[in-house]
């Protein structure tokens, strides 16, 4: 039977499973990549799993996220995650050489591999024609360690491109338009594949962006063909010889059909406070904007940046507007040198930072209360940018560029009368700038052994997690609506993520813009009954970050009760020991008030069956719920984790030899 | 008589007093500096005293030190600034414009002109013939309203230098010389003025890293003689109509005498924690180095960054070492891409971030704990880089980069030897990159008067203080030794940086590294009896930020009993109703405990003598204590402080109209 370019890649890589949608599969995952705010558990989870060395054919441990260095905990998260790296033989992209998913692509992205990584927007590499998976850390650690991972076989969801984008209009664009349409759930458990005749116009990087935010859908990935404007890339990047086509047969199907016109789209832009609340530019244009950031993993090429360059060229900046400009990689900042693009941005007012995600996560970059924000970033979830109340948008690097000039929301299309300005037309140098020099190596294995973990004093270890009791009987201590994010559920920004590899402090701040006495309340019963959480639809979407699910389940959370999940979370919560239930009547989340105390009895029995009781005994009322866990999920779950999981079956392992 | 420079530039704007070293003088004014850190403050004083427009010649804002927008309320302070020098009439150079000492001194510095800023570095404007004094917030307030500026007719310190720097060493080596020999305590009271047939081998950038660390000596001011280089200087920045020559008189003398051989001078370094603990490089070479920053307004000039990407041009940095550039201003980064410099940075390894002070003041780069930093930077107090208990150098640029390239700290003259590197000679291009749109010119006064001050939750009023009372009688709660820094007060940093414009917030960071319940002790007797502080010599040094003075006071300080004072803070106790007394003898400091309650009876009668007695009434000891105060100085610590000063006399010229 013909195969589209997903059925490929997860067929080349299936070792276990039927490639039924629904059904669990196992792949076998060539690749791994980590960032430090996910990356520092990671580490420490390879350590308590006694690995020796990574046996995948190749693992890259990334600092990108926190490079702020507001006292000493991010140098010594960096210094651990270096040691982690020569220790078990990974890669080390060291502070400021560049965001993970572009850098990953330029350097080491190989079509037809499969690769997992800690972060949300691993998709990113599908623009190679790979198949990039975004999990929680502890399933990446599995994968570095050689094991398959797990998941959904998801549905094939084939986007037809035809025609080609019309001036002003770029990838990100299209990827809203793709949010507008599906909301932010319209992805759950499907890969997105991109195929037709409009996807030649569109060069491998402006694929990455469409890739990369496929994550907002809530996609399990994306994927591109490995086709001739993949050759041009890889050429580009001075390595033709990665160069492997992988397109879709003729005749391939797909599970749901889409198709989008390139030629009809316009600027779009995502309003606050989430990546699905799409506009066209046009009908919010006139709105004063306090500041523009470019770059991201959402918007990483040189041409992006190139781009706005050439749009405010020889012009200036809107007085008191900032504009940001975060370089995706050191090689990318020497090419925007080499082009004069750097120059350009900075003579016309911009500032300059160092290379990484910076504004994206909240480190630095943050607006003023209210102040509009507009940004090439992949996410506005509310209070994402550091600041509680913020206002932030998602536009394209064209869009970004004519707000920066007219310090008010703009149709870039209107430019051309206003400035004399024509549709930027970006010729990029014939070669990138390699300087691989940068990326430390994997050190020889007699060497790796003989390194030893630097861990600073806020390194502390996993916590200790103990087995799901049989019977649960604990007060509901938050509920929320439909899409909270883990940006929600664990924030990040510069205040907390400091403590990414510290979980009784980063807990402090779990929920705090929900209800700042949750941590103090979860601890009240944390020994007495532990702690329920109610959810809507989509909870836990956005990123990956496990201490999402850590952080509460060290505040002695047992169980959630929710609409539905976003897929990393769910595993998430599975993994570390909190069981996951969906209502199977949504009208009865309305019911549950917080404070109510849920409860299951029988727990392990009741688990046998698909659905279950739940009982609020404060309203003496009941809700039928499911899970949906595997046979595998449910051991996990029931031992209270992946860890004690894996230490079980080894322990066993050593028992039977 | 023959007058020196220091001579001239006193007596020709001198408005009250005698030129008698120790006695209290006034001067006229031209110009002011305010930074972000200090100048919220500032301009919430303007407001309190109820300006309508600056009275000086030129008067500017920068935003330079709390660039990372953690959060919404730096970029809130930065909308309050810029609204405050719209309405009273200020330049305003926005956020990542540059720091602020070089960017004046390229913009707005003028041979002949007296200058206040309410940052402890602004005598770096020495450089060009200006006398430019470090004072706190309000003093700059008001010389910013027009009135004279009163101080201590300082001594005339000539240094008289003569020959030239060898290969290798550069005017930060000639400041750490200075330190060297005299101690952070040389220089108070004291103005420096270099002299002799050396001041010709320097250029005015040179001289403006010796002027700008003068403050590290203590010194009241540093000035240099407005000569051929200055022009040279000037004309460089496109603006040569603006040189005026200033010269010492033939036959001047000096109250001090000096000498230094510049080819007698070798590469030195201050090791951790003070600017004065100078040894030779040679001495330390060896010794482990994990980050290495060059910046800051220490060594701002495109000679010094050019110097450092001369000698790692075409290599690679140490791995695992975090090589941080902060470029000065916009216009050096744009020189800086011009020339080739910022890409050899970049490819060679270096981060390059934002224009401003960052790691100078914590603000990001913090090191791991005891990771050894080398600096470029004026300062190592212990935790300003943000991180406890830091190991920060300070070096040159050419001794920074040394240690970039070989990971340990080297003498930059072995250099030749490793690398085949022959010392740098940079050449400038011809003229200077000029781009003042970047900093927004004062509004004309009709406009000004339309414009509302912005003000961001985050932004408190002043808070009351009310008159000193007749009798203090207060536990000591705090005793320190000596040569404590402000940056210990009050630490700046990422953390605490932000409260700058909410004191109650901010002061639950005062003496936070001292003793962490000083906060909490302090309130609970504030309305009770208030409190005291034991200090040793020279307390206060270093940064002039008069929140060191009002957080104490807010907390209830009344009184503090030391040794010695630094300059500018002893002035801000007095500005915010602090009575600070000196220890007649000061053996008397060690008999003293932490909890003892000292009293003074009868104030106002005490104080109309010179000295007076302090009963400690826990151990039925006395102290003879001594005040400097002028009259004037008395009137306002009685009345709380200037701003109830002001007030009273304002109100005193409206009832007399």
């Amino acid at each position: 039977m013909p195969q589209n370019v997903a059925q490929k890649l997860i067929s080349s890589h299936l070792v276990e499973g039927e490639m039924t949608p629904g059904e669990e599969i196992g792949l076998r995952i060539d690749q791994t990549l980590t960032q430090d705010a996910t990356g520092t558990m990671v580490m420490l989870e390879l350590e308590a799993m006694g690995l020796d060395r990574a046996q995948t054919e190749l693992s890259v441990q990334y600092v990108d996220h926190n490079l702020l260095q507001a006292g000493s905990r991010n140098a010594e998260d960096h210094e651990f995650l270096r040691s982690a790296s020569r220790r078990f033989g990974l890669w080390f992209s060291g502070p400021g050489n560049g965001v993970s998913h572009p850098t990953h692509m330029e350097r080491f992205g190989l079509p037809g591999k499969t690769m997992v990584g800690s972060d949300s927007h691993t998709p990113a590499a599908g623009s190679l024609g790979m198949l990039a998976i975004g999990l929680g850390g502890i399933e990446v650690a599995r994968a570095i360690a050689g094991e398959p991972v797990y998941l959904q076989m998801p549905k094939i969801w084939g986007v037809r491109l035809i025609n080609s984008l019309p001036d002003w209009v770029s990838a990100k664009d299209v990827i809203l338009e793709m949010l507008r349409r599906h909301s932010v759930k319209g992805g759950v458990n499907r890969v997105i594949e991109y195929y037709g005749p409009g996807v030649a116009t569109l060069s491998a990087m402006d694929r990455h962006v469409i890739a990369n935010m496929g994550a907002e859908l809530g996609a399990t990935s994306t994927v591109f063909p490995a086709d001739e404007r993949v050759r041009d890339f890889l050429r580009w990047q001075q390595r033709e010889d990665d160069y492997v086509e992988l397109l879709a047969d003729e005749g391939a199907r797909y599970d749901v059909d889409e198709e989008i016109d390139l030629a009809a789209l316009e600027p779009l832009i995502a309003l606050p406070s989430a990546p699905d609340n799409v506009r066209p530019v046009a009908e919010v244009a006139g709105d004063e904007v306090e500041q523009v950031v470019i770059g991201s993993s959402a918007n990483p090429g040189l041409r992006d940046f190139m781009a706005v360059a050439a749009i405010v060229q020889g012009r200036r900046i809107s007085p008191g507007l900032s504009l940001d400009v975060n370089p995706t990689s050191r090689e990318l900042l020497q090419d925007l040198m080499k082009t004069g693009a750097a120059f350009d941005l900075i003579a016309a007012g911009a500032r300059l930072h160092q290379s990484g995600c910076l504004g994206c996560i909240g480190m630095g970059q943050s607006p003023t209360s209210n102040g509009r924000s507009l940004r090439t970033m992949p996410r506005n979830f509310p209070g994402r940018s550091g600041t509680a109340d913020d206002q932030v948008y998602l536009c394209s690097p064209e869009t970004a560029a004519a707000a920066a000039l007219t310090g008010v929301i703009t149709d870039p299309r209107t430019l051309p009368d206003r400035f004399q300005l024509s549709a930027p037309k970006i010729n990029l140098p014939n070669v990138a700038t390699v300087n691989t020099e940068m990326v430390e190596e994997p050190l020889p294995p007699d060497q790796a052994r003989e390194v030893k973990l630097i861990k600073g004093e806020n390194i502390a270890g996993l916590p200790e997690l103990e087995p799901l009791p049989d019977r649960i009987e604990a007060p509901a201590l938050i509920k929320v609506s439909d899409d909270i994010s883990t940006d929600t559920i664990m924030p990040a920004g510069a205040e907390a993520l400091p403590y990414r590899s510290n979980i009784a402090k980063l807990s402090r701040y779990a929920f705090k813009d929900v209800n700042s006495d949750y941590h103090d309340q979860a601890v009240d019963v944390r020994d007495r009954s532990g702690h329920v959480i109610i959810g809507g639809d989509n909870y836990g979407q956005g990123s990956s970050r496990e201490h999402a699910a850590i952080a509460p389940r060290f505040l002695g959370l047992r169980m959630v009760l929710a609409k539905s999940y976003a897929r990393i979370h769910w595993q998430n919560l599975i993994n570390f020991g909190v069981l996951p239930l969906e209502f199977d009547d949504p009208d009865d989340y309305d019911g549950i008030e917080i404070g109510d105390v849920l409860a299951v009895d029988d727990l392990r029995r009741a688990l046998d069956d698909e659905t279950l009781m739940v009982q609020n005994t404060t309203q003496d009322a009941g809700y039928r719920a499911r899970h949906r866990l595997s046979r595998r999920q449910l051991e996990i779950l029931l031992v209270g984790g992946l860890i004690p999981w894996l230490r079980d079956r080894d322990a066993g392992a050593t028992d039977r030899r």
